[in-house]
């Protein structure tokens, strides 16, 4: 199979170009290094120096014998889109390509509308590259969890039938976002399905929970093919971050009062997710939608767990509830399908001790490089 | 009242800057002439010329001593809305500015992008001037029923509470559009509704049908007050172009098995629901939606009507089913609430034989300029 990854340079993008190469796939990375030019003027840079694209791809051919081919681009800009994919024309595409912190994109008017132009046109730029130059590719979207928010009913996977005064039909399930960011996969899910039913693509729109982990099999080969691991307070994800607290022995931030709950997973399940919907596309005229999380936990069970393996390896752990920067319910039902992708044969890696062992030895190893100015959050939802 | 108009321009924007300047209010009309620039390179021009926004604005303010003040200004630039906002200091902002033609926004990638980057800007810097200038200033959104496509349950006024296994909860009413112009209208409600429920802006979001007519108190002071009347495929709504195809002598063009339902509203009506609604702002933090329509009639009912009244005038009026260029259920339920608006004291214009005479009277004075090409459409969904 070709696969076009967007947004390869990403904490997911370049771990699952690697794995999708790895499992013998033709594999292309596309990237502007958006997140890279973020995280500089933002002062979030990620914990281990990632090389660029292309020595990335040269260091991992050499030690894995698999060639990924990579182009740096700006998919905002039709005519790379459309040229990249009338050149590599791909069977499937992995769209990763988006800014994808929820902070950054409630930072200010500027921050806000680059999240929403980058993802918005690259998405649009990638439907009618699809549409017109290879109509039969399946479109892999990343989407997330938090396009669902906090809703008062169980969540199920994409679609919802409603009965309503005797009648009942079937809908995309209602979506209400926690930020900007959040809200701009919103307007994706929205535009592929408009695009979908109106000229018959094959689109799986994966509702991702937030991803932890540092490893991956073909990461560890070489230390040079790690993931872009961030622990700030606008790339990092809840996991990641708490696991390099524990290391810098600062306090475990909580927001609020912690009962926020969320469905997690570990990045080799992302990479599992994500090659498993690849290599089963749905069929034409189906936007298929799958939740992409393993177990689901509460901010204060999260802190708890690291604050756990943290004490046995001596970091005597801290936690401290702070004021929410966000605006999100702390207390809320929360009971979200997630049986498509275990159907599609995923199986869990779930977030045992063990795990956090690992996790937490891998960034001791590297604690020199942890900037402690990163951890607070700095930008406010109100 | 200091009401800001954006899209001034257009069919709607001009009769209700006037309109409510003829009520007391002080107005400001913005206009980029988008649409002029649209109609002119698809060769869909209006049936009547309308001069330029600041001389009609000054035969306005002659023959009836109220003063528009217009700006010509693109506000997808965001210096343009927010020094226009900042000068103005507007207590409510009514939202046309957008690319208002559906077959337009289905005709190629270039269309298609155009209005979604157009409609999706101008939302989001109307949004941002609000909440950092005058952040309680009452926006009122011209949306569209089409938002809500042909659902197979009853629609209800923009929220719909769902029961599901066992609990409840309350949601925007799910949307599904039938051509991207729509689809941008649904992705306005998202962004509208995420920063509502953040920072406590008040919205009104008018679901509106497609409106018909040429006249209004005001517009009819004087013909070059006249509203831009579209008979065209591109802009030309389905009543007005029954209309001007009765009078051309040209078959009334049903599209397809023409049992498509939908709520329509004279022009008059418009006025007055628009007037209503930014006369009486919901609080802050709310997103208020009505369905704005006053009957519902089929493709067929329309053509019908049409006839009836043509063929009293001697017009000897044909209807002819021709394939249907869009991709839309030719057949279905619809049962729309559109309770809201009479309830904040809308009382309706209906369609009837006088109305439909007075109409093609207007369009007979007029009939030297019909150019028949414009007639048949020109794009086609598939």
């Amino acid at each position: 199979m070709r696969v076009l990854i967007l947004g390869g340079d990403g904490y997911l993008g370049w771990p699952t170009a690697m794995n999708l190469a790895a499992a013998g796939h033709e594999c292309c990375v596309v990237d502007n290094y958006l997140r890279r030019r973020i995280a500089e003027a933002t002062n979030s840079e990620a914990l281990l120096v990632a090389p660029s694209l292309t020595e990335r791809a040269r260091v991992f051919a050499a030690v894995s014998g698999h060639e990924i081919a990579v182009r740096i681009g700006d998919l905002n800009d039709s005519d790379v889109m459309f040229s990249i994919v009338r050149e590599f024309m791909p069977n499937a595409i992995i769209h990763y390509a988006e800014q994808p912190s929820a902070p950054y994109s409630m930072r200010g008017f500027r921050e806000a509308r680059e999240t929403l132009r980058n993802n918005l046109d690259v998405t649009f730029n990638c439907i009618w590259a699809v549409k017109d130059i290879v109509s039969d590719c399946h479109i892999v979207k990343l989407g997330t969890m938090g396009e669902y928010g906090t809703p008062d009913i169980d969540i199920e996977e994409g679609w919802i039938e409603i009965a309503h005064k005797g009648r009942k039909d079937t809908f995309l399930f209602p979506r209400a976002a926690g930020s900007l960011y959040h809200t701009t996969k919103i307007l994706d899910t929205d535009l592929l399905w408009f695009y979908v039913r109106t000229y018959g693509l094959r689109v799986t729109d994966l509702m991702q929970g937030p991803v932890y982990g540092i490893s991956t099999n073909e990461a560890d080969l070489d230390p040079r093919l790690s993931p872009n691991f961030h622990y700030d307070d606008i790339f990092g994800t809840a996991v990641n971050r708490f696991l390099v607290q524990a290391v810098a022995r600062v306090p475990l931030t909580v927001y609020g009062g912690g009962g926020q709950t969320r469905g997690y997973l570990a990045l080799r399940d992302t990479l599992q997710c994500v090659r498993l919907a690849a290599e089963k596309p749905p069929a034409r005229g189906h936007l298929r939608i799958l939740n992409q999380f393993t177990e689901a936990f509460t901010v204060n069970d999260l802190a708890e767990r690291v604050k756990v393996v943290g004490d046995k390896m001596g970091l005597d752990v801290a936690i401290a509830s702070i004021p929410n920067p966000r605006k999100e319910k702390e207390e809320h039902y929360y009971n979200p399908v997630h049986s498509g992708l275990i159907d599609l044969g995923l199986a869990p890696h779930y977030m045992t001790e063990d795990v956090i062992t690992d996790m937490l030895e891998r960034i001791i190893e590297n604690k020199d490089r942890i900037v402690s100015e990163r951890i607070m959050p700095r930008v406010r939802w109100s």
